[in-house]
């Protein structure tokens, strides 16, 4: 028997997720409290399923059998009657939420795993007064996630141990690969990491070491290469013929001399930002940005799909 | 008529540089200073050539004609004699690069841009006594440079900007992707932005906020995966409608917050780089690490040949 997944705000995100969870043979309620969203969700993915197939990113079923586990509730409660997981991908505004995760509580069942989408909040700043909140946490994808594989389940304090548990399994279960934080914090851990690079990316911008293009090559043709199959500690694992000792042995004292160079916050002002967009503008116009960002994801698509050849 | 291109030192880097010249249609000559290292170099390549055919890193030749332009040359002047180019790939150690340079200044011609593969030090460090200082540049590979194409480009004071162009074109004609320093800074560009990630890295470890496994989960299943093909200057650009100024407009503030708390230099003590590695050891021996890099090289070559057919 198929189990069954909620999802709750239909629009990019959830959609996204819709997919996830249906392709991962789940039964998918997809839920919004604007009327015609779910049905344009819908339409959007009818159209994306067949192109996902080419890429080899429906497992093991074809579209009509993904599809076939999508359907649409008029009815938050129907949505949610049996779910064992819903997942919540509403606007990023604490007060929404709050609002969302009251109703939430008042139409699940008790055993219903409550998670959010959001980015940055923390779920704490919107499930302290529930009565269920030992049930709730954020499950934050990076998107979009029926592409990405990484999600980042972050647990409030009051979380039961047994939920994120359950969480990271299901998301196993659906092909994604979970990322377990120990506890809330700023930016979780996947926009600290950004947050890093970028913050020194800025930095060598302003200070004219070098241009825009050639950060973005450093990574898209160096450091990034390993970095979409192995992380940044595999990567200096296999830097010494003894490992990450060996190369903490040799490198760290460097490593620890640019970090005090790189201690120095810095916010990226008006007139840097015009520098790196006056460089952005040259290679693509803004008009152009959408479809960038559908080629963006194509090319993803296609990566993912040669990464699974390849393992 | 083809152009020559001298490589003085042929352990790892040097013999991975030779690949890179010799498929880029340059005459190559090997010269080393111990008796041996450059035939072993030649075994070697020799070895590799038919892998790097297959995944179509041999550009337009085939094996035999990249190994034509191979050869070995027993004498330094022998072997710079006519060359548009010498790449250096020596011991990482200012005084043996201070010899080789002297050695190479003497046998060179006055044309030839004499430029070091050196990670970490400075030309300005090993030629300020020469008297064609303005010929000498670091050109910094990421290993292996024939799977990956960035290269930085990084003058001394007092190079001469004529230099810098030639060597950044050279770069673009033999297929890597030059990256341009203004100037010499510590750790250069590529190992900056390594060393802002590894810190935040390690900080997350030390800090408990997750486990190794999960850092590399964020990159090599999450971010990691577009930086393969966009930078993150790029990647910024893609991720709001307005491009980089709307994201900024929007996120600037969230960075500078978490820019602020990751500015804390961190060395990376004994007991948390015993955590780290006893957490890589759970995955992979310290007696299986070669395997493991050899089977990081080939998923590499993979990766550059998925890219060129999908670009």
């Amino acid at each position: 028997m198929s189990e069954k997944v909620a999802i709750v705000g239909t629009g990019l995100v959830g959609r996204a997720w819709s997919i996830v969870f249906a392709r991962g043979g789940m039964d998918v309620c997809l839920w919004d409290p604007v009327e015609g969203v779910s049905a344009n969700a819908l339409r959007n993915i009818e159209k994306m399923l067949p192109e996902l197939e080419e890429f080899g990113l429906l497992g093991n079923y074809g579209v009509s059998e993904v599809r076939g586990r999508l359907k649409i509730c008029d009815d938050l409660r129907a949505a949610l009657d049996g779910a064992r997981h819903m997942q919540e991908s509403g606007p990023e505004r604490v007060e929404v939420k709050r609002e969302i995760y009251r109703e939430l509580v008042a139409h699940a069942d008790d055993n219903t795993v409550l998670a959010s989408s959001t980015s940055g909040i923390p779920s704490s700043a919107f499930t302290a007064q529930l009565s269920t909140r030992e049930r709730c946490l954020v499950a934050h994808p990076i998107n979009p996630p029926h592409i990405v594989p990484a999600v980042e389940i972050v647990p409030a304090a009051w979380t039961d141990a047994d939920v994120v548990r359950q969480t990271a399994k299901l998301m196993r279960q659906v092909g994604q690969v979970p990322i377990e934080l120990a506890r809330e914090v700023e930016g979780f851990v996947v926009n600290r990491l950004q947050g890093a690079l970028l913050a020194e990316a800025f930095r060598l911008v302003e200070d004219g070491v070098c241009a825009v293009d050639d950060v973005d090559a450093a990574i898209a043709d160096g450091l990034g290469l390993r970095w979409s199959f192995i992380g940044p500690f595999e990567t200096i694992d296999l830097n010494s013929p003894t490992g990450v000792r060996g190369y903490c042995d040799m490198l760290g004292p460097l490593y620890y001399a640019l970090a005090k160079d790189q201690a120095d916050p810095r916010p990226w002002t008006e007139s840097l930002v015009d520098k790196v967009e006056a460089q952005r503008r040259q290679h693509l116009s803004e008009v152009d940005i959408a479809e960038r960002q559908a080629w963006r994801d194509r090319r993803l698509a296609q990566l993912v799909g040669h990464k699974r050849e390849a393992d």
